[in-house]
Order: structure tokens, then C-alpha cells, then sequence
């Protein structure tokens, strides 16, 4: 049944013979991949060329996508070197950005070499905790509160439970939430250098299982969106998921002017009206410029999932201006990332392109301890997110967001 | 000073007589680039062999990138195709994603497929709008009443100002708005088929200029963060940011049961519990499964702004089991997004995968009538995360989700 | 059948004969009243001497309570005298207050005593509507965009059936939201001095009567919550309900210095760090320390509606430390209320407490032209709460608020 | 220097002599009220007749008020009898409200009366803990770091410090929150049967020492606004405040169609429609009707802090219509309060009519075991608002609301 015609198998799917996804069971993944082309620039008149020409192997790719073409090629830059001081994070690093947003590696670059210029900057992971929320239905309120006190009182057999499933993660907390019928548990989890998902979906479906046995509750759906995955959620803003990490800079005013044409004053004024004032003014739970920006970029280049840029917006950046002992005006400088879950093992990150990325950071793969490198992965991009903001605010406080959009003549 | 030599460059850098951002001045984009992995590979031993396996122009990339040392390459398939009914969306459509996260396309594929079996899903724009909202400082609360005023005598003015920079772009509306002596006014235009971000910056700078002519407020920054760009902001989930997009379908309850594994009963249960409840206890603007999944999957393949998926996830998901005429039971599934922000012009659009998979939905470049190509991508993508939540939903409410991902074997 | 026997009444109720709302068809409002206290006595054992010392007319009470025993009485004060300028507010003003929290009414005086030492605060009104938002079910998305697009055609036909049961509400707006196959329409009026809730719930049954007969669309329920009345929602926090008003003043430093025992810094930084970073943490809509004390105890002194106090809490506080060109530093306050819902004819106002204390702050009933009373009322309230601001804010930074309430023993 | 005439009283003040917050120190409470009262007629041209006709001592007030001139007078009624099943309420409980919103007494006896009719609602508090968070200033992140560090080392340490000053309170929790420079602790406490927020405020500021002492933190308010006291915050909404609790009942399909006119199935789409697709709509932290007022009511009747109002208004209603064993439809009805912050000691509960109002509740003063008035408190106002909602939806329902207001003529 196998062939290595790719033109034939397209022609078996469009006859109807074979369904698209199943391709792969008759043809080498290479082969499924371009007989899938074909059939798609038979039916759409599209010339797949340039997604045909990926670098990676289509076999091991299977892990993260399923009725593949191809690839999506994003240009890729560097920003850096930075120094920083962090938990996990120490020295120099280069942070290598994903964009096709113009502007966007030369504002970093810009804030990190303003940052560099200074000595670095400090950062640090504040909090962390990968989140699953599963709702169950139960009888009424009494039962709900049943089930609340049954398991504050179980906390050590639901974490045997949840654990038994993998070789690295730890239940760090319970926390339960009663909607009349519904009630929502919130398993928080050390998922160490992976971001951790599946890992936290697997055993919180374990630890569901001991409930649904011992309490009334009956599991619905083991995300009840309390956790809450790739959502803009203030439960994520106020308690965190996945990493918490906040990193600062003091720069003295003579360095604002000279490297970023403004004054601290300035940057202070413009931030405290946009992005504290006006985020309050816009029911924002993100009081930064544009962290997404750097989180997204930083995502894309090493492998994290595109789609919890959600979470990672959820930030918020300070800026003051503050005499200093010698008479003249520094700009203290920080942003505060609320929940920004990366990991440097599983996911994307075994692409070659993507654990590329991770090497320039020297970051691929399991730290020494465990957690260290996603933990330092999360400070880099705290720091890089401190260089955006810097950039932008300094851009825009000296009236140049315009003029820096027109000369790239986009 | 030009030279071809990328190793010889590198060493230019290294000895600090070039900057990193400066080679594109001394060679050509290609040589420049693998003068900076060259460099890049000496500091942090990376190797970036993959990484420089970029299959577009270096030098087209240019108003993308900065710093660029390659491309990062993400797997991406195809869904569908789905019959589409929509207000410029019309006809038979594949959806290309690119993605990291295995699933994904099984998922959305299965949702697309369940929709086409029953004649395909209906879609439309129902609202749209490109924001920019600078922000003024004014004397006092005395003043910032004055500007309102100033604002609403004057929109044909400042319509005037701000067209007479763009040859598409058509402004809709100013909002003012007041927080003490801060004025923010939320500028919206129709964008045709560009995002939209750059074209309303420049136009309303102009627009700004015209405001601090006329009126005592000084411009402190060009967005206050009323727009709100890449932040979780409650004024784009209500209001609107780029399209307001909402898709539905009706299945009869065996086409549940056959393809989806489950009731409508309990899709309708699982998405009340987890999407309206849940998100509500979480305090979410965003309440869907994983919309957001589809949204930067959909982003990355086609060239929109990656950070723009946070506004992505603004949607909300309902799911209703009702009885029809024949006393069986219907599944009504529909998602709104409420801030989806797209173009095929403009942005990454020009790279090659990304305009290849702009061609796979036949949605490449400039629409006619001006705009219908973006509305179009915005209405597919809607029927794509329609499909998404069905899946996903479907999979929760009959368990598969834990084992789904074990299959997967990640 | 009637009676005047208060007991022979409670009896009559408690065999059964008459139901407990039904006492006021057998009897006079006072003996109907005192009939209901007697059962609830003998039910409850409570002894109801003081609820029974109630100074208004019972019958003139009934458009405001059903069921009634009695009254409440809450102590109420006055703080002031402050001169105002605001927009329909002139000269100098009390501003009565009830309560039951030791230490308001000295804090709101000890911060409108300084804001008159500077020669009294400005205020203004700078946007004006009251909302009724009801949801229709349409059939699909299709019927949605079809409804939107009537009601943009039709804003004239749904003003001319509003305003047929009003005299004085004008509409403003009516704005469309879509969510699947709910529409919702936020009609916004001019409800001039009333607050305006029945009247604008009346004129919008009205409209949606047009809707039903011109579209597709069948009411589900006059308030769809996107008025938003009486919950915490962005949609009123970003759009405003009832009146948006804001009040500021520029004190200088010398005299926070004697009046509020601190300086402009410490009260800016108390500010930043609490009512902005603190509340952008919290995921909050109201950025501020307390205006909801002040909106809270001036409503129940005037009759407005105590549970609208939680739109009243909409507020932003900024506090901004400035030198001047003496070299010196003045304080910058303002605050800034989106949603606050007053009137002066209507409601509470005519019970004869509410009614006298309208009287002392000169705003009873309707005024000329019709809405500056209810206008003038919000900017009153307005520079209250900016009082209150100021000196909680100051308690705080000079570390008072502990010993504050200490010495008031509770 | 005493004198007993407010009329010379009043002309000292006048006369600059006095000031207006010192005429207690020279003559009693009721004299120096009626001197206010004097002096606010004479410059005001008010009279203030029926404020003067309070019924409580002026002396005893003194803790709830400043500046008092008299009373305002809110009517009260009564709703129920309803019968509760509660954690800690349990039996018949009338329901007093005080309020000016005609229809609200009747709307809420109606709800009650209907869950009478079918044996009671089911209530449970299912978290209690009254917060205070303040704000400490740092030297930057490290510090932050060390401070969270500190923190979790050392609870046992800030709960005896804490707890030395109460000899009620207990000491729940300590959660720390950074962001850049600010370190904020939210303090949560077991306040038995008082509110509580002089006990935390107290409590938190001695424990601050202890964190000043031993850390490099400075604190910078003792409130910072992750509390949160009276603003619309989703901290509390999705973690709590006071007392969580929420409240139940199933309703069988003809006593839906009896006694509320309307049917289950109509009443879940209203509530969908409006109360949960609604609110997500509106960005909400309220899912509800109109809890609000009920909340509003109950808190004036029984002496709490009105401006609390804002976070009882936290609340999800869920309502479905579910199929039973004898094939008819029942409704199920839920109200959930995230956030209602109760005491029956200390604040306002001591007034006279106030205390009368628990006192019909059987909930007046201290409880046995300490705590449980308050909790039975919450529980019953719980069912008040189940009762509000159950009410609201039906006529909303039935289209019943825009009669029913008119009916009432107001």
C-alpha cells in the first residue's frame, strides 16, 4: 500500500481514498508532507515552494504538528550581549528574537545596550507555579463545601496522586473555588525546566481520579479556565502562572539623555500617564508599552507555545524619576512579569532552529538544578522585556514613534 | 570598507571598531548575517547551522528584522477545507497553521471536518476599527472639559489631518477620554486590508498636531494605552480592536455523537462550567477554550503581528443544546472575537511562506473591494477557532483530553 | 374588613387570613407598619421601638419600600464649606454625609479645609448617559450583523419611540454589541436630573418594541448587563454611567506641610505605589483609596441609590509632586469618577432627610436648566472625594491611619 | 466656657471663634449637633427638621460619625420568613432591608417566598478571611526577593506579632506580590464576628514593624491596595474577602410557573444571556442581577459599612433548567458571593435601629461559637440575594420589568 509517489497519494486523497491526516501511514513524513503540498496547490492554486523548504525533520516534527506542509519561516535576530544578575540567570547574554515587526530588535537592542552600558541589570523569579484547574459538578452548595474541606484535609494524597505521573514535577498547592454547583480546583505545580503543561494536565487527571472517588464531585472538564491557559485572566495578573519574574535598572539621568535622547523625568511622565493611568483608564490587566512585543519575539525564537503571549502581557512597568545623593536625577526602571511560562526541555524547543536559539542563550535542554535554565530563560526575557520598555517609552517621550515607524518605511 | 568576509567582519565587531547593528553598512544582508552568527557562534558556542537555513531574501527581510543572524522555522500544516459563509469570506477554505503544539491541527482539523459535514459555518464582520489613542497633558480638569469640547466641534478636521496621510486609511471616530489632567483620544480607522498599526500611528500623530495647535494640550505620547495594542485590555474585548468576528454553526445531535465523541447536553454543560462560569470566577476577558491556539497559529502562518494574539484572545465561546422540530436535540456553537487584528498587506505578509500560505486561502494582497481580503482572513480564522472550540470542548466532555495528550507521547 | 387594630392586623397575618404585603389594602400605612412590627416582635422576639421612630410619611414612603417597619436611621454629618468651580457647580458648598464609619467625615473636612485654604477645587462634567442595555436573541450570526446594521440605519426611528414616554430623557446613542446569537444595544439618554434608571428603562421597552417588529430579533431581557447597573464592569468604568466627573486642585507644599503633616512626594509616592501599582496588581477597576466611602455616605444622605455605589467606585486618584517656578513643590490631585449615577428629583430624594439635605447643598429638585442640579450634585460629590483622597492619602504616608483609628476606640 | 445655647453656639462658629468639628468639646453631643444644625440652616437656608429628629444618642454615635447635625432616615422592611440551611444560619429568618428603591422589598419577597414554598435554600461559607495588604518600598528586585523570601520563613513570626493586638483575630495567611521596587503583603485574617478592618489595620501595622525591623523593607502605606477595601477589585472577586459564600435551591417547573409566571428554561437563557454572556461582555467581575441591592439593603438595615457595597457585589448567579426522574423540569438556582464583608459587633450595629434589625435576625452581637453570627449573617443575606435574582430573572422573563416599574408609578 505504500508509495513514495507524492503526486499519487495526492491524487488518492483527492479521490477520497485516503483522508488527509492519514498520509503519513502510507509515505515517509517527508514524502506525506509534500503529497499534502501538492494537493493543496492543486486545490488552491497556491506554489507551496518556500514552505516546502524547511530545515527540520519532518519525522521529528511529528510531535508538534500533525498534517504537515512545511515551515513557517520568521526572520531571526540578536539582541545583546546584556549582563544580568538573576537567580538563575549570571553573566552575559545574547537574546534572540523572532519578529517580523520592523523596529522591534533595534528598540531592544537599543534598551539592552543602554542597560549594558550601566553595568546590567537585575532580575528575579518571585514566584512560580504551572497551573490546572479541572471543574467538577456536585450535588449543590453543601456538597461543594464538602468537597472544600475534604480537600484541604487530602492535600498529601492528592499531591501522592499527582506525582505518581511524572519524575519531575511537584504539587506545590490546592486551592479550591465554589461556583454554586461547580467547583474548581487549582493545582499548582514546580514543573522545572518544562513549561509543563501536558506534565500538570497528566497529573492533575490522576489527582481528579482521587477525588471523583472519595467526594461526590464529578469532573466536567479538567481545565474549568481557572488555571487559566492562553486567556487574558486576572487570576493569572494577581497570582501568577508559571513564572512570576521582575527585573530592574537605575540609570543616571546623563546616560537617559545621551543613550536614549530623553530625561528621566520624561520617560517617568510618559509612563505613569500610558501605562499606569492610561492601562487603568483602558480595564487593562497589561500596564506596560508593548512586553508582548519582546515575549512574543523571544517565544517564537526558542521554541515556547506562540500562544501563552497572552499570559506573558500580563505586566506591568515602573518608571520614576529620583534625585540622587549627588544632586542630579537617575530613572529607576522595572517590569514586572506576572505570568510567563517557558520552558527549555519539551515543547518546541527541540527543533533545530528553536534549540539553536536556546544555545545562543546557553540555555538548551535540563539545568543544573533542575528548573535553572527555564528559570534563567524566564530572567533573559525579564530583562529583554525591561529593554523594550526603556526603548519605547524613550522613543515616544521624545516624540520619535512616528518618525521611527516612517524611516523604516514599512 | 565593504567587505565580503564574513569571518573578517565579525573580527571587526569583536574588536569593537563596528557595532553589531552596523554590518549591514559594510556588506551585503546574506554576508551581514552570517557575520553575525559568526560572531555569535565565537561568544556563546552556539552553533547555527539551522538557523541560517532562511529561504527568503535577507535584504526584502529588511523592514522585519534587525540584527538578523537567520530564520526560525515553525512546523505548519493545513486544516479543512471548510465551507465558509461570511460577509467577504465565500467558499471553500484551507486554514494553514504553523504551531508548535502537537494536537493542535488533529484538533482543529477534526472541528473543520464536523462543520463541513454539516454544510460549513456562518461568519461576519460585525464591527471594525484600527485604534490609536494618544495621550495629552492639559492644565487641569478645566482644560481637559475644553479639549473634549475642542474634539467633538471638531472630528472633520481632525479627519482631515489624519487622511491627508494615508491614501487608505479612513478615520471613524475620536473618543475622548479624561483621567484629571490627562486627555486620551481614541482615534479609529478603517485600515482596508492592512493591520492597520503603522498607517493610524502616522495618522494620528498628524491628527495630534492639529490638536496641540488648536488647544492647550501637549502630547505626551502617541498611545496611551486606550488603544490598547498587544495588552489584555477590557476596551478592546468590549469596543472592539481591529475586526469584531463572529462565527456559528448548528449540528444535529448524531453529528455530535458520531464525530465528536459526545452530546450536546454535554458540550453545553462543559463550555457553561469552564468558559462562562469558570472564566468569570477567574476574571477573565477572554471566555473560550483555546482560541488564542488558533489565533497565533493562524498569525505565524500568515504573517500577522505575533504579539497581537493577546488581543486575539478576547473572545467569548457559547455552546447550546436546543431542541429542534423533530424533538431531537441540536448543538449551537458560536465564537466571538471581538479584536482580531489582520491584514494581507503589509507586515510580515511579503515573506515567502507567509505570502505562500496567504495564497492557500487565496487571500494574498490587496482585496476587492479594498479591506474584503482582510475581513475575509478574519472570518476564516473565526471558522477556524470555531472548530478549535468545538474540539476541544468535545474533547473535555468526554475525557479524552489527558489521554489525547498522552498519545501524543510528549 | 379594614381595621384599624394593629394587633388584631398581626394576627390576621399570623393565621394565615393576610399576607404580610397585604396589611397596607386593610389599613392605614403607619397602622399597616406597626401591624408588620408587631408580627415580626412576636416572630423574632426583637423589639422594634426605635425602627418604629420614623419622622416621615408612611404612605409617602410606599413608591420607596414595600413591606415597611419602619426606618433606618444613619448619623449624618456635614464636612465643608468648599468652594467649587465646576461646570453647573458655583461657589461655596456643605456637603452632608451619612454614615456609620468613625472617622469619614473628619477626614473628608480635614481635606476639604485645605482644598479651601487654596481657594477650592475645580470639577467638571465631562460626559453624560445613562444606559440601558437589553440582549435579543437573533438566529444566528447572520440575523446579528443584520440587526447591527438596522440599528445604524434606524438611530432616528429607535429616538423618536424612546423619547414618546419621556418628557425630559433624551436619547444620546445606541450602541450594538454582538456575542453568537445575542444582540445587545446600549441605548444611552440624557436623563437631565433624575438618575434616570426608570425612565430610560421605560423609553428603551419602548425602542426594543421597533426592534421586534423592524428585525428579526426577540427581546430576552430589557437589561442584558451591558448597561451595567449595580455590578463592577470595565464597560462603565472605560465608558462611563450617569455622569463622568473629575476634580482637581494644586496645593502647595507648604501647605500639605502644615494641613496634611506630610509633603508632596510622600503623598505622589503613596499614590503611585497604592491607588496605581497597586491596584493595576490587583486587577482592579478602581484606582483609588477610598472614593467609595464618600460616594457611599453622600448618596445615602441625598437619597440616591445605595447600591449604585458600586459604579461610584469607578474612580482613578492621581497625585503628582511638581516644582514650580519658585523652585518649590506643589501637589497636583485629582480624581476622576466614571460612573457616577445622581439625582435631584426622583428616588430617595424626596424622603424628608434626603430632601434636606439636598437643601443644604442647594440642590433640591429639578434645576434650571434642567440637569445642572443633578450636574452640579456630581461635582460636589466629586470634590468630596477628592477631599477624602487627599487625606487618607496623607494619613498613610505620615503613617496615621493605625492610630487614626485607635484613638476613635472602635 | 461651656454654654447649653446652640444659638451662641452657632454664632462662635460663625464668628471664627470655634471651628465647626469642636463644638462637642464645648457642650454636650446633642447641643452641639443642634448648634451645627443651626449654623448649616443659617448659611445654607435649610431646614432641617426631620434630620434633627434622630433617635439615637448623639454621644453614643459618637464613634460612627463627625460633624453630626442628625440622622438620615432610610425606610425598612421586611422580607420572609424563608428557612435556611446554613453552616451556621439554620431555621426561619426575616430579612430586614432598608432602602429607597421601590419594588425591591417586593421583589425580593417574592423570590423568598417562592424557595418557602419548596422547604428553603441551602447556604454554605465556604472561605472566610478579611484582608490588609500593605506596601513596603524596596531597594530593587534582589531586595524584593529577600523580602518574599523573608516572608515565607516567618509567618509564625507576623502572626504573633500580629495577633498580640487582638484578642479576636487570627492570623490566616500572608501572600506576598512584587512588583519592581513595591513588595505588597496581603494579611488575611479570621475576624470571628466582626468586619474586621480596624482589627486587620491594627494588627497589620504591628506586624509591619516586625517586617521593617528585620527586612530592608520600608513601608510606604499600610494599605497598598491588594486588600482591597471598597474598590471593584478581581483579587477579591476571584480570592475573596470576608466571607464567601454562596447559596442554593431547586425549583420544581410548575412552581417556577406558578408563583414567578414564568419557566425554568426561560429563566436559565435570561441568566445566560444576561448575567453570564452579558457580563463577559460588559468586562465584569459581576455576574449577577441586580445582588447589589439586596446587599445594599441588608448592610443599611443592619449597620454595615455601606461603601462595602461595592465588593458584595462580587457575585455569579448561575441558573439551569434540568430534566428530572419524573421527566418535568426543575430550575436550579445558585448565587455566589465572593466577597461579603459582615460583622454583627462593633462598626455601625450598635445604633439603635440597626440593632433592632439583627435583633429581627436573631444575629445580634457576638456569636456562639464566636463567629457564627456573623457567617449566619452572610448566609441569610445570601439567600436574600438568591431570592433578588430569582426574582429579577423571572420578571424579566415575563417581561414583567418595564410594568412593574411603571405600575409603581415613580
Amino acid at each position: 500500500m505504500t508509495t513514495t509517489d507524492p503526486a499519487a497519494l495526492a491524487d488518492r486523497v483527492a479521490d477520497g481514498e485516503l483522508r488527509i491526516h492519514e498520509l503519513e501511514d502510507h509515505a515517509d513524513y517527508d514524502t506525506a508532507a509534500e503529497a499534502r503540498r501538492l494537493l493543496v496547490e492543486r486545490e488552491t492554486g497556491a506554489d507551496l515552494e518556500a514552505v516546502a523548504d524547511y530545515t527540520f525533520d519532518a519525522e521529528q516534527a511529528d510531535p508538534n504538528v500533525d498534517n504537515m506542509i512545511g515551515a513557517a519561516q520568521v526572520p531571526m535576530g540578536v539582541a545583546g550581549p546584556v549582563p544580568v544578575d538573576g537567580s538563575a540567570a549570571e553573566g552575559d547574554y545574547y537574546l534572540p528574537l523572532a519578529t517580523t515587526e520592523g523596529a522591534l530588535l533595534a528598540s531592544v537592542n537599543r534598551g539592552l545596550s543602554t542597560i549594558r552600558s550601566v553595568g546590567g541589570a537585575t532580575t528575579r523569579v518571585t514566584k512560580n507555579g504551572m497551573t490546572r484547574a479541572p471543574v467538577f459538578r456536585v450535588g449543590g452548595v453543601a456538597e461543594a463545601a464538602e468537597v472544600v474541606e475534604w480537600v484541604a484535609d487530602n492535600v498529601d494524597r492528592l499531591r501522592e496522586a499527582a506525582e505518581s505521573t511524572t519524575s519531575h514535577g511537584e504539587l506545590l498547592d490546592v486551592e479550591p473555588y465554589v461556583v454554586g454547583d461547580s467547583v474548581y480546583l487549582r493545582f499548582a505545580y514546580d514543573t522545572k525546566d518544562a513549561m509543563g503543561m501536558n506534565m500538570v494536565t497528566i497529573a492533575t487527571g490522576e489527582a481528579c481520579e482521587l477525588v471523583e472517588e472519595e467526594t461526590p464531585a464529578d469532573l466536567v472538564a479538567l481545565s474549568g479556565n481557572l488555571c487559566s491557559d492562553k486567556k487574558p485572566a486576572a487570576i493569572n495578573a494577581v497570582e501568577g502562572r508559571g513564572r512570576s519574574v521582575t527585573a530592574d535598572v537605575l540609570i543616571p539621568g546623563d546616560v537617559v539623555e545621551d543613550r536614549l535622547h530623553t530625561t528621566p523625568e520624561a520617560i517617568a511622565e510618559a509612563n505613569t500617564r500610558k501605562n499606569l493611568t492610561g492601562s487603568a483608564k483602558a480595564g487593562s490587566l497589561g500596564f506596560n508599552a508593548h512586553a508582548a512585543n519582546v515575549v512574543a519575539a523571544a517565544f517564537l525564537a526558542t521554541g515556547q507555545d506562540e500562544a501563552q503571549v497572552v499570559e506573558g502581557a500580563n505586566a506591568i512597568t515602573t518608571m520614576d524619576a529620583r534625585e540622587n545623593d549627588e544632586g542630579t536625577t537617575d530613572l529607576y526602571a522595572s517590569v514586572s512579569l506576572a505570568s510567563l511560562e517557558v520552558g527549555t526541555v519539551g515543547g518546541g524547543t527541540k527543533l533545530p532552529t528553536q534549540a539553536e536559539a536556546l544555545e545562543i542563550l546557553g540555555l538548551r535542554g535540563g539545568g543544573d538544578p533542575a528548573g535553572s535554565n527555564a528559570a534563567a530563560l524566564a530572567e533573559v526575557i525579564a530583562v529583554g522585556s525591561l529593554a523594550g520598555e526603556l526603548s519605547l517609552l524613550a522613543a515616544l517621550s521624545s516624540r520619535h514613534l512616528v518618525s521611527a515607524h516612517e524611516d523604516l518605511g514599512r
